[in-house]
């Protein structure tokens, strides 16, 4: 016989509706919802029963921008994917979406195959990935119409990190009209990496080596001109394009006109572009070197832009680029030459509270936050309805989330493996209760109860926004 | 004890979701949704079962823009509310909101009660209203207040008809002003009617006056400069704008731009406008007087933008405007003079068959389809979710709808009260096949089950798109 | 045998050259330039040499905007014709336009006379006549044509002051209509006068009768509205459109808007908006009203996109709007309701040494200076090359000025038949020496030699940026 | 004693002004211009004396675009300077600046001495040098510097043929912040060549040869794309930038959002966009290949918008682009192999009455003629008011222009050494009569006069639009 959860009494929210029923799990996956009191819901019995009354009862959420044990710079993203996804469980997230990296010169399938080895066996919560493509030609164009059968059916190139992860545009093109044949969604990190470079080494040879500096020689200006050529080589391409951790006004503004013209192009910020800036990148000491991140933080006048986009669908959602280095012994290495500091910050854990607070500090809908950070991203990434949402199939990913707790984020008592939080000392209302995945309990009641190995691999179709 | 439907088998279509889920009906509720096979779906029993395999099951259309037996130059469009709401659930739509008038001089309370007595007992499905201002002056401005209390919450302008319902840009500042207080929508007719005037006395002088003329004077830029100029008169007053019967590509391009920069701006257009041009104007031997109606019908070219508006969600709302008038004995009351034909379409019996041929066409999707026709318009004037979707708590206005008969679109067989239709001889598929109301069959299997008297008066909360 | 003036060894500017030549005069006309040094030059002789060595040698200065006498609110504009035009002068203006008032239920012609005999015999220098429409009707619009043939080609309408001046879009878009069949230019007064009212009841309602509140109800929304439908009534029919006294950002992306469509859209902006700002509106003890004008003085960020405007083209002309009001006994009539201040400045002889000082402030280049104080007003009305320029054939109306002299502005020093400077005590560099109009001395080093009587009226041709 | 010429009862036309005058000449310069009949001009006497009675007085032209004797793809240019410039003079220009070349791995110096060596002596009418940058580095770079120096101001870098001329982002970010502090101007092929590239080895991969597949690789898309990344790269550097041979409507909208942000941002364009489209391309029998050049031509819809960013001043310039190789035995090596065919038009001869014409087809004025063809250029490049102009002090570069004769253009009747004309049969009004250079006659009344070497190479001073 089956296996039966019942959450009674909480306020169901999911993108579309805020719904006042009790929902029932059966085998992993959501059964049934019922109106409370109905004669229906009355009739149902369970396993187990929990008491969401007063709470929120949401999806489980997506991230789609994680990299765990990322190698970067000579060092690798301290978060395994058993502690990330750990992590990821603490903070309300239920899926992540990591990049598997090719290597230049070598194979997709071989990178692939690296990262479903790190992760096999290991998390706590569902995953899947995208292929970040380091060196498009013959064959690897080739090779993604096999991933995206596999169920990798999206692919990351950078514009940004020449002799790195940079691909020209005669290979960002070459990959997009493969993704319009195939089926797979373009990711783009959206700089003017050659352009920057050069700014980089005058500001150096100028001794202007501080972290802050990171933020300046990062110009807006390379953002916007990126993101705007990006849109134009997919025009060219016939392909959609999604553009990852947007952080400028003047960007948002480049999607914007794309998207008045009815094109399908696509936009995700970071919850340190919408709470952080660049008084944080000048920190003294050092400091701010714990928000190193390519696209850099911007001075607090771009928030605005970006909770604007967020509200007009200019941009659809929000993921961490989870990417975590400590700061002792990793981000150091860039002390004294701010371009030698490993890129990225700490966020898998804080992403949904955050995105709650700011549903109380009036920047969206309560709707708004599940669907940015649950039902657009599954739906992005090939995922929904099993994954993003509360509804009859879709599988048993549910948070029971206490919208009136306060919690102050600390360092001290995050669960991602790293030695300082972004939002340290930052104080907010709302926090996760009680997690499934899949109809387990992975948190339960601020206990983790979950395991390594629970989370698999999740295949993911095509993108689901462009039919 | 209760009254339950149970319908099976069909795949539930809403704004956000596609489900295969069965649907349990209690005492005019959506009890219950739950998943093809569940063992919870397995448990129900119910009075009446409806068989929707292979079928969809969508929420009730709600359309949000009808003029039941409106007086208009010296006759009344030609729907009774008994009629017209016949048709209405014949088409799938199972709200209506009519347009009470206020006529100049009197005040808003005669002008509503009137209409709450031409629709009391009458109805067929649920009904609401908005409020014509006719006359903004001190005393009504006063009474907006009372009808936002009694569930009348939207008001609607008109820069267009001087000397008729005309209000100028200081009245409607001030309705604004007071609906930017009390909470009441103003909804727009943007055109530019004073302009307007002045060209239909020219071309009556110059001997033009076949219908063509009426699209040809009323030109698209006297639409646009409106809709910019009630836009800017929006955001002094700080109040949110609901367009309606938007047709031109510049006016859209105004709402986009006013969109962007996330002012609560909304746009509505109409089957007419998506599906009929400037060439049915001019169509011979007066036949062009069908088309006429204000806002006009557009050349076609204007189609392509109004689509998609639809799609980048610029345009949210898809109602009727119907507002029909007999060719014979109505229509040709303006022979040799367009300006005398009385303006208005018959349309609210089409507008769901359109809009899922529209589905077909590629237009847009299944679930925009629902968003448009449906969601969206229950949400803009405050009847979500009791209706416009299918969930728990909902009520059951539900409408079995099979996606692949074949129908021809003609005056013999619909069942409004007009002696043409516009879309004469147009073969579309897809067809309504049940409707329920409130749970209480109104069409079974093809068949009228209904009856005047059913539909009843749903006082409406304000617009919740502003929260 | 003809008088000659000869002009030695200054810097000829003109809105194209900047040449190195002496000019010689001819009976009131320039006969010929020369290079300095020149075989040509040297053979030439003169009744008067006027040594220009360091000096500029600019056309006489265009103020296509002034109001001498003009009646407003109970009282007159402080300068007469007479007064006005000396003034100009000393402030290196040779040419006025200045404008005829029709009366309210009076025709043209009646207004138009007053404003002759007005100027007849009193002016100092040439000036012109604009018509300000107060009253568009068939009769009206017929004289339109003969005023055109005489000479007064352009035609002021606004879309401010309801129950004065006032036309509705109906009344505008006739008189642009008729200017297109004869050649007329509209020039408006673009703001939504319809809209301020109310809020300038609502504001006296709230005890705000300060003058800042002047600024604070006419607000830049309410002009740039104003803009864009005057464009769109312009387009509508086939006429080009010059827009009086831009004060805001928001205007000046309208008109930029449509000029960069390629639409004969003019715009002029004024001294006090360049320089001025509502800081000066707000200053205490009813100072304010001092610069209590309309389109009102805006925030002092508006000043920016003025210059862009004027450097862009997307603006054309400085004029003064000089419409003079003595601080006590006239502005006084408005103590303890702003609403009832006489609206206007003084300015008629600061304009060309306020955009000298533009020059070193690096906001534009010497020849836009004498392009847009001289050149350009004089192509919008139809007085060049006669007037706006030195080129063989032109008017010598020339002006010496020293680019090198510092000055203070100042009520003490000015000549302007007013009480207060707008520009009081501000220090610039720059003076104008010696004015010739038409080759007779008007001011020689700084002393008054001309008379009333010499400037006569300059009938104008239709508007030369239109084939 | 000087030479004198005097040119009698023309109308002079400039950028500015058109003025009745006989222009004095002496010693190669303009030393006068007196009104026709005045006193001044009565009393002079020459040497030798023109009648340009009912005839235009205009400056040389400029043309700012020449390729004489490039070598490209194998093969060079068919003209050499000899051939080319006395074709300029027939065509009533009077000073070009041609493109010196750098080769990759060499530097400045030598490529332009080559260039130096190519003219020295065989120039019929004045000639200056732009430098093509191949190979930007920090070598290059301070040459720059020297070259600025020695007259050569301005400098080209390519975004499209890459392996030949391309320079990357930071090549051309690094010579744009030279350029911002020596002076120099970049001058921006703008087409994204690298995505060409791609869509190139596609096509002919495709078997698609034909000439008009050259028109088609090369996108719209990507033009406007390298435009609006070259804008953004030279705000980044504080540069100035020059964008030759605009040909697409979406470029010239880059240019002019550019613009209207009072960017110093400045556009060519060519006789053949305006006049020649992709039906050229299309002509049968490999004859497309004869209008094969890069940025290619486009679509007819493309000149309505090249011609309203003329008379927009989005758009400053017209330079020809010429580069003519003989359609026998030069564009054959592209038979087979669209892209192997040599890039170039011929066109130096026929620039200005093309632009003629177009004055009297209604797209430009008189004046604007003048400007985009001689006063705009001159300023652009530091020639002003040397060249481009009829005023006291500027070089006696002159052309007496009968603007009623009929010509039709023909190889048969041009001077261009080249086997074809692109205007083979076109009949237009005007044609030149008389060619001063330096007050020498080149051509009288149709007779070529000059001489090999009278020409000389002219240094010029920096950008003059930028103060």
């Amino acid at each position: 016989m089956s296996n039966r959860t019942l959450i009674r009494g909480g306020l169901v929210l999911t993108a579309a509706d805020e719904t006042h029923a009790d929902v029932l799990v059966e085998d992993g996956r959501v059964a049934a919802l019922a109106a409370h009191g109905s004669t229906a819901a009355g009739s149902w019995t369970a396993d187990r029963t929990i008491d969401a009354t007063g709470k929120y009862v949401i999806p489980g959420g997506v991230d789609a921008h994680t990299h765990m044990e990322l190698p970067f710079g000579g060092t690798f993203a301290s978060d395994t994917f058993e502690t990330g996804t750990r992590a990821a469980a603490w903070g309300g997230t239920t899926t992540i979406v990591d990049f598997a990296v090719q290597t230049r010169g070598r194979n997709l399938r071989e990178g692939l195959d690296v990262w479903y080895a790190k992760a096999d066996g290991n998390c706590a919560v569902d995953y899947g990935f995208h292929m970040i493509l380091s060196d498009v030609n013959e064959s690897s164009l080739k090779e993604m119409d096999l991933l995206v059968e596999e169920g990798v059916t999206s692919f990351k190139l950078f514009m940004a990190y020449p002799g790195v992860f940079y691909s020209d545009d005669g290979q960002i093109l070459r990959a997009m009209q493969r993704g319009t044949a195939n089926g797979g969604l373009i990711m783009m990190h959206a700089e003017n990496g050659i352009a920057i470079d050069v700014l980089v080494e005058q500001a150096l040879a100028r001794g202007e080596t501080d972290p802050r500096y990171h933020g300046e020689v990062r110009k807006v200006l390379l953002e916007a001109e990126a993101t705007h050529r990006a849109v134009q080589l997919a025009r060219v391409a016939g392909a959609p394009l999604y553009v990852v951790h947007v952080s400028a006004e003047e960007a948002v503004a480049e999607l914007a006109a794309a998207r008045d013209k009815g094109l399908p192009v696509f936009g995700e910020t970071c919850p340190q572009y919408l709470f952080l800036s660049t008084d944080n990148l000048a920190e003294p000491d050092f400091e701010g070197a714990k928000y190193v991140c390519s696209t850099p933080l911007r001075p607090k006048e771009h928030q605005a832009a970006l909770w604007r986009g967020l509200r007009t669908d200019d941009l659809q959602v929000v993921s961490t680029d989870h990417c975590p280095f400590c700061f002792s012994g990793q981000k150091d290495l860039g002390r004294g030459d701010f371009s030698k500091i490993p890129n990225g910050l700490p966020g898998v854990e804080n992403r949904m509270d955050l995105l709650h607070q700011a549903v109380l500090d009036g920047h969206i809908s309560r709707r708004r936050w599940i669907e940015i950070a649950c039902a657009a991203p599954a739906r992005m990434f090939g995922l929904y309805p099993k994954k993003g949402t509360i509804a009859p199939g879709a599988d048993a990913d549910i948070v029971v989330y206490d919208p009136h707790v306060e919690q102050v984020l600390s360092a001290e008592t995050h669960h991602m493996n790293v030695d300082y939080s972004a939002y340290e000392g930052k104080r907010i209302t709302g926090r996760v209760e009680t997690v499934l995945s899949r109809g387990e309990l992975v948190v339960d009641r601020r206990e983790f109860v979950g395991r390594a190995g629970h989370g698999v691999f999740t295949p993911r179709s095509t993108c689901q926004y462009l039919n």
